[in-house]
Order: structure tokens, then C-alpha cells, then sequence
């Protein structure tokens, strides 16, 4: 059974991503499609490069990802079809898969150059659709594309590291639901560059000294219940392995958040000061 | 074919729905899983609960409903699955189902017991994913956890009913899309306790002494047409079986709703008085 | 297998699309639900209207499109059934189908004559979802319907012509995720009067002189790149074949949309002068 995911910046209340769907399954009948966000900020890469590392891992491999984030083809930008740690990938090359390639190197990529097969009037997401269901299928790559050896980077996904290894500053590339604020500074860096140092974590207008494992990985006082630290700020490394900013029961109706609590927004700087 | 339906407040933007799936599907090629929501306000147990019970009944047997609202596993909170008239629920032990046992006795529940079973970083999602790919497939409930006799209790949504039986207070446990105001009033209560009475139904600052069949059963006058009726406030019983406080071609933008036309709000007082 | 797709107004934060699924795969198991729309302005016939014509043609012959907007069955409105161009449609006869109907002859139409026979309480969706279910299967219209010759016509949604053919006057009946403004003119119609003469698309406060081929369609000047083109306006037929006044890279957050930066709402005139 071949399956299909989509992370598109296409919202739900138009028809455009139950197209895609029917587009699918009429090339595909049962083909299993799994939404994994329509709600992508318009044209933001670096979410959508957010969202769909964080994602991928939890599907079998042969998974083919569909990502219709600025997916316009045009003299500046071509359309790309990636094989990496076994997953199928398809989008736009506009930055969306650095992400991914800068942790492990790719299988195979190719620009796609199926366009002109297409019927007349086919849309960059119909291009995108016809590779998807070739791979899901089990197609092979270089019947969709010529193969290609690099992609375009999307750089400001990097944090930085001070000369002397005494920080690292990265900021916020992504809000969740619950209004927590996840920033690109992997844990593996955090590691690397802090050795097991003490640490500070500076964020808007509070620290942090700790890393929680948990949300709710608090030392409860005498007399006191987990209850009593609701609205509390914390850090901790997430499941897609960033460092989050975050608040115990988080609630962006009543608790309080950390972009409301602490002050941070979309692409705000939080740093880490090593000792 | 195993059904696994989803009830969650995560959200769509984000990865997570998405990373259910292909974690469930992952482990259990085919399984349908349906969402029922993911938007109910973020720890709103008392919401999860009204959703719930409204919609598990339009599934078969077997079905296994995940409800993934406030489902952290702590020192004060425990994980349980429970099989309840022949329906299978996996949540936190938080009150969400006390809203069926209070009709039905359950089958059996088990408080789960895998978590140490379960790869390091496991989340609690991960635990509710695990044991709902296990009975899905039709295993035991003994082999992930321990069996208990009673679960938490979700006072709040019970109604209550004055002793000389003269009336019912209830209040609003949900507004719907349409702005529609939901009570925790059932039918079988008013039935039991109006004994077939005249009654007066006090909502915000309006009463109501009339139940409706349905949204649209106003007696028409002649010259009328129903369209007339636009925006009249009526009471009936939902198809959840509770009481809802409702507005006729309800709309938000611009006939108004139960929530705009009469100030009715989360939480407020509904009344039933009975003569 | 069979296709039923979904277009309704009832949100996504209610359990009613979860239930409506739930009975759809009781009675069909192993059927596959494609969600169109939940989205749908609530009660909007003409929005339902545009979502299903931009939608039906991506999915194989065969499919039933289910339309819960609007739906009820009273004095005035009837439920149908229709066989359209190999597809099938289910939903109140309150004008949705017109603008199918004013372009191709339907099969076979309708009126459903089965709510007799299905439980007490059953509600107009339940009449629905029978319905559906039924022809999913291949059952025939005539087994929960008697034929009719004709429905509600819907006139909103026609553009008017000028009687010396100079001018076409429509209107916005859809503004989509991106703020792009679609209008109620088909290209169809477009080059039937204008016969390519030059002409001029007046829209808000702004006029336009071209159509484009996409959003991306710019004569890119010696020195510029597509970027510098970011927040332009232009006009073209988009996937379903009516004229949209859009914006290059329209973003509601940043560069602005057609909404925002020609002023245009919904049902504002938008008019073509032929020369």
C-alpha cells in the first residue's frame, strides 16, 4: 500500500486540497493520503522545512512527501524530486529540503522534467501530483527527472556558535498550537558545543537555567500538586529534537503562553550563554 | 477492518495529527482513522467529553476512539483504556469518560502499564498510539494494563435538579459552529422530572416555554413563509440528547446566534422551570 | 472501491464531520471520504456552489459528492439526487446544482422520497448519507427518489452581458485562502463576447488590461527578478475557469491580497469594457 503525505500552504476552506486528493486516488485508487498541514504560513519555507522534519520519521519508509509550499515553477526556481533515508520527497527547490540534507546526505535527487508530457493547463501542483503517484507506485526517479547534485540551501535555518564556543544563538522559527516557541538550535549542537557546561538560555525578557526532560518535569514542592506550576516557563528538547520555549499547560485563552508571557514572536532571538 | 477515530486539541497547523497517523498507520497498514476534532479548546476536558459521547454512537462496534486532550501521565494522573458498550477509549484518566459511565457500566478498564515497554522519548501520545494499534487489532486489554474499578469523576457536568423537583439547573457546556448553545441538560432528566409539565426554559436574559422537533418546526403563519422565521430563538433536544438552546438559520456573521442574540456564553446558567 | 466526497458548512471543531464519516463507514466500509470543504461560509449556497463545480472534474466518474449546506428539508425545499456528467450529487435543492446544470444537461434527477423509511430522529445528513451510501454501492436514483425534470435555479451566479455585447458585468463569489478574489465571469463567456478585442477589467479602485497565462506571468525587465514583482495585480482564468483578479506572491500577512490591496469583497462588481 503506497502512502502519500501533504503539507501544503493551501488552507481548508478552499477546494484546492481535496483537488490534490482526487487528483491522487484518480491515479492511484487506494492510495492511503495523510494530511500533515494546510495551514502553513503563505509562501513560509522555513515552516513548512519545520514542519516536515518533524514529521517524516513517524511514516514507513517508501513514504512519498508532497510539499505545495511556493511551489511555483519559473526561471528561478525548478521542481525537485529527492530520495533521502528512504523517504520520497517532492516540492519546489526553494529551500524546503536543506533541512533534511544537511543532517544526512541524500540518495539520489532530480530536477523534474515531466512538464512537457503534461495536458496543457496542468498547474505546478499537477506535476507535482504525477510524481508522487510515479513514486508511490514504486517508479523509479530518473523516469520523472534528470538526476541533479545539490539543492538550495535556506540558510537562515542555521543557528550560530561564538568563536570561542562560549553561546549559540538561533531564534524562533516556529509557533505551535499551544503557543510555544520552538527555535532552531538542535540538541545535538547544544551537546556538542556545551560539554556539559551550566548554561543560561536568554529569551525575550526571562532565563532559563534548565532543561526540563519533560513538560511537566518539575520538582513539586511539599504541599504543593503539579496544578501549582501551571503557567510555568520551562525548556526542554522537543520531539523533533529543537530546543522549545515553553509553558506548563500552556493556554493561550486563560495560563498564558510563551510568546504571550514571555514576549516572543516569529524569528525573535534566543541565545544560550555557556559558563 | 480496524477503525481508530481522533480527538484531540492539537490543532492543524502544527505536525502533530500527522504524526499520529503515520505512527498508526506505520503500525497498522489500513487501519481507517477519522478525525473527529482536533480543535477542542486546549485541556478543555469538559468539551472532549460532550464531543465524545456525541459521536462515538455513529461508529461500529470495535471502533477505538483516541482522545488525546490533557493526556499527560503523572504523579497525579494515570493512563487507562477502557471497552464500554462494545466501544474502545484510550485517554488520560481525567474525567473525559466519566460522561459515559454515568449512563452505562463498562466492560472493563485497565489502567496502562507499557510505558516501560516503550523505546526511550516516548511520549504519552506514543503510549495512546501503542495500545490503540493493539486493540484495534483485536487484542486484550489485559496485555496492556493492569485491571481498576472506578475512573475520575467530571463533577461539572452534571445538571442539577431542585429537591421539590420544581426545576433543572444546567449550564452551557458547548457552543458549536453555528453558535448553537449546548446544555448538560438531558432528555431523559427533563423527561423524568417535567412528568409532562408546562415549563419555562430561562436562557441569558430570554425564555423559551416550548420544546422544537427540529430547527425548523415553527408553525408558519398565513403569508408567511419559513424564511420569515429567520433568527427566532427555539429550544430542543440535540442529537446528542441534550438540551441546546438554538437560533433558526443560525449564522455568526449575520442573522446572529444563541451566543450574540442572547448573550449566552461557555459556562452560563440554563433553567428549567416546570409549573 | 467507491468515492464519496464531503462539502459542508459545519466546521471542524464540532464532531459532525466525524459522525457523518462515522455512518458513512458503517454502512460502506472500506469507502473512501475525501473532505472538500468544511469551510463553507455557513448557509453560503453560492460559495458551496463554486467549491463543488471547481472541485468534481479532479475525481473519477462514479463519485458522490454529498453537499450538507443548507440542507433542510422543509415546506419549501426538497432533497435530491443527480446524475451529472457521470458523477453524483446529494444535497437540498436550494440552487447548489444550477451552475452544473446551466453547462451540461443532467442525466437523471431526483427528488428523495426515503425519509419515511429511515429511523425516527433521523436528520436531513442521515437522509443524506442513505442516499449516498446507496449510489457509492451503484444502486439506482430510483430506488430512493422520484424523477423530476428540474431544480432551483440559482440566478446570483450569472454574469450579465451588455445588449451592444460591449461590456460583461459579474461579480466576487469566492475569495480563496490566498485573498485572491474569483469572480462569477467563465472564460467561456469571456471570449464569446469580447471575440479578442482589447478590453479593460475594472475591479475596485484599480483596472487591468491583461489576462495572464499564471500568477507568475511577468515580462521580467533587464536588471529585475520575479521577486520585484512580488504584490502585482493580474487577471487570468484560474483551474476552474473564471476570472480571478489576484496578486503575485498574495500573502494576507505581508505583500497584501487582492482583497486588501484593491479593496474588493465579496459580491463587489467586477466588470470587463471591450474596445
Amino acid at each position: 500500500m503506497s502512502i502519500i503525505t501533504l503539507t501544503t500552504d493551501f488552507g481548508l476552506k478552499d477546494h484546492f486540497v481535496g483537488s490534490i486528493k482526487g487528483k491522487i486516488i484518480s491515479e492511484s485508487p487506494g492510495a492511503q493520503i495523510i494530511d500533515i498541514s494546510h495551514d502553513i504560513d503563505v509562501f513560509n519555507i522555513s515552516e513548512a522545512s519545520y514542519v516536515i522534519n518533524a514529521t517524516y520519521k513517524n511514516f514507513p519508509k517508501g513514504t512519498v512527501h508532497l510539499i505545495g509550499v511556493d511551489s511555483e515553477r519559473n526561471a528561478e526556481t525548478r521542481h525537485i524530486a529527492m530520495q533521502w533515508n528512504d523517504h520520497f520527497f517532492v516540492c519546489a527547490d526553494n529551500g524546503i529540503l536543506s533541512i533534511l540534507t544537511q543532517k544526512i546526505k541524500p540518495q539520489k535527487i532530480v530536477e523534474i522534467n515531466i512538464h512537457d508530457r503534461l495536458p496543457t493547463y496542468s498547474t505546478d501542483i499537477d506535476a507535482f501530483v504525477t510524481v508522487a503517484n510515479h513514486l508511490a507506485k514504486g517508479g523509479a526517479l530518473s523516469v520523472v527527472g534528470k538526476e541533479i547534485n545539490s539543492i538550495k540551501e535556506l540558510s537562515e535555518l542555521k543557528p550560530s556558535v561564538a568563536a570561542d564556543f562560549s553561546s549559540i544563538k538561533g531564534y524562533v522559527i516556529y509557533i505551535d498550537h499551544f503557543g510555544n516557541c520552538i527555535t532552531n538550535i538542535p540538541q545535538s549542537l547544544f551537546k556538542e558545543v556545551g560539554k556539559n557546561r551550566e548554561f543560561e538560555i536568554k529569551c525575550g525578557t526571562k532565563s532559563i537555567k534548565k532543561i526540563h526532560a519533560t513538560y511537566s518535569d518539575f520538582t513539586v514542592r511539599e504541599g504543593y500538586t503539579l496544578r501549582d506550576y501551571e503557567g510555568e516557563k520551562l525548556a526542554l528538547f522537543n520531539e523533533a529534537g529543537f530546543l522549545e520555549i515553553a509553558i506548563y499547560k500552556s493556554n493561550p485563552k486563560t495560563t498564558g503562553t510563551a510568546k504571550s508571557l514571555l514576549g516572543l514572536k516569529y524569528r525573535d532571538m534566543v541565545s544560550v550563554y555557556f559558563k
